[in-house]
């Protein structure tokens, strides 16, 4: 049984806020086919899940396969997963998502056996086995989006904690003094360098009357302005935009340099939407960690960004049902 | 050769700073005798070295036992280890010690296999084989002392990072606009909650005239204030020394609520001379972790005393020999 599931394809699922990326995908990482959907989830937790339901049917049809012929389904989603469960207990991006039994629900449709996995997490196993990390048995990924997440690999292997919990890298305290995140506790790392923090920055500086293209980018509304407008505006060399995205790199230096302390990583792997700014984050963070860490892990670790992109969630959903075969 | 070298006694030295502690102890944890030492670091590198020599060689002829007989010697060092190479690279503790090569030093002159560790990580697996840690396979130990060092036990193994330099948890980053660090880096855990700190703000408090019994427990003297004077007068419930325990305590709260959210821990385990304080330092600091960790890996978490205290050092030596004979 194990032999032969580890040749068959997954159907790996990275659910997300705003949509759903859905692939058949080989454990070696070949894609045989894949489809992306809206999530729509105000419409309702069973219109989600009935919609998983479907493109995964459709792209079975299509590759003229059963379920049967699947070596398991792994699902990412965002939020706090009982991974151990199947359940999502708690799902900021989607709204009415409270102790979901997502693997029941998708078993039972299906007859397949299911994974629910965090988004981070997979895409700390998916970057592990088919991206950045390829080879490198001790690293840390860093998800830099609307919120900060993570996911640790030791010896080559996931790190989920006693109850499956762990990793959650953007809630580190790393200003007693900072504001409040939205986790309840005081000063994360989150509040501080997500792209949610540099929106806000943004808004409070256009609000105390910054010269900045930026608000010309948000079509002229404060509101409008994301992560995204403030690295459009920093590409085009505006120095609001750029001193906002610094103090981010900064921050996110600093929670690098804990981590740098803590774990003595070969590797951290820098993703999500922020993530995408490449070298202008990772040279200050680079440079924060340069100064302030502990001289031999900092000479020693590696800080790169991520090489699948936004496809490292359905291909860490593929590695953690391999995994799930794997003798210990 | 594994096999036989399991069951023989590893000669186990705890090198701190004023102290030497020096066992023989089989496998199994069973202590057949031991001697304690001044270190006299002022003497230099090589008299160290000699001293601990003689104590060895002491110990072995009064238990009758050559040093063949041991599976190995095992020194537990604060600071700045090369565990691989058995190098202490740095000490804060022991002055002049740059780059000594111990472990070759030691082989040399027993002709018996040598291992060097950080004392902190060593303490970490003491009470994991021997203390309060039993049976607990993922776990964050904390030495709070003059510094602040740390542990990590995954999966029932000392976790160490790619070049063994893991685990400095006293060196978080908790306040961004904090205290500059003796590493280097800026508002550490240690900066905010070890023992210096907790010295340092007695007498900064005693400087601007707080009425408290602190500096009568000194002498009258505030440069002899240390954390123990602290914790003798919050014992007598002094009210100015219990805050100053409180707020170091909830300083080590917001560390362990870092260590919380990263690894999602069974345990942590709170020692070294700080740690003795006990409840007295670990209930704000639970408290702390209640209010502001995330509620599911808070709720797993058992934070307790050290059962090993003084002697968590020698034991973890010990087991970190029998380690290096366990096939993988």
């Amino acid at each position: 049984m194990a032999e032969s599931a580890a040749a068959r394809p997954v159907l790996a699922v990275d659910l997300g806020g705003t949509k759903i990326a859905t692939a058949l995908i080989t454990p070696q990482g070949e894609v045989l086919s894949r489809e992306y959907s809206p999530t729509l989830a105000e419409e309702g937790v069973d219109a989600v899940i009935g919609r998983i339901l479907a493109i995964g049917s459709a792209l079975l049809r299509g590759a003229r396969l059963p379920y049967t012929s699947l070596s398991g389904i792994a699902i990412a989603a965002a939020g706090a997963i009982d991974s151990q469960k199947g359940i999502v207990t708690d799902s900021p991006n989607l709204p009415g998502w409270h102790n979901i039994p997502l693997k029941a629900e998708i078993e039972k449709a299906t007859g397949t056996r299911t994974f629910v996995i965090n988004d981070a997490t997979a895409a700390a196993l998916g970057e592990h086995r088919f991206g950045a990390g390829r080879g490198v048995n001790n690293l840390i990924y860093l998800t830099v989006s609307t919120g900060i997440g993570g996911g640790i690999i030791i010896d080559g292997k996931l790190y989920s904690g006693v109850s499956g919990s762990a990793g959650e890298l953007g809630h580190m305290t790393i200003d007693l003094n900072g504001p409040r995140c939205a986790c309840g506790n005081i000063g994360c790392l989150e509040v501080m360098a997500s792209g949610k923090a540099v929106a806000r920055e943004a808004q409070r500086l256009i609000a105390h009357g910054a010269r900045t293209v930026i608000l010309d980018l948000a079509e002229g509304d404060a509101q409008y302005v994301t992560a995204q407008t403030v690295a459009t505006a920093a590409h085009k060399g505006d120095q609001v935009a750029l001193s906002i995205v610094d103090r981010a790199a900064t921050y996110l230096g600093v929670g690098m340099v804990n981590l740098v302390n803590i774990f003595n990583p070969e590797m951290i792997i820098v993703g999500g939407g922020m993530g995408k700014m490449g070298e202008m984050l990772l040279k200050p963070a680079r440079r924060v960690v340069a100064e302030r860490a502990f001289r031999f892990p900092a000479s020693v670790v590696r800080i790169v960004s991520s090489e699948l992109g936004d496809n490292s969630g359905v291909f860490g959903a593929v590695a953690f049902v391999a995994d799930a075969d794997r003798p210990l």
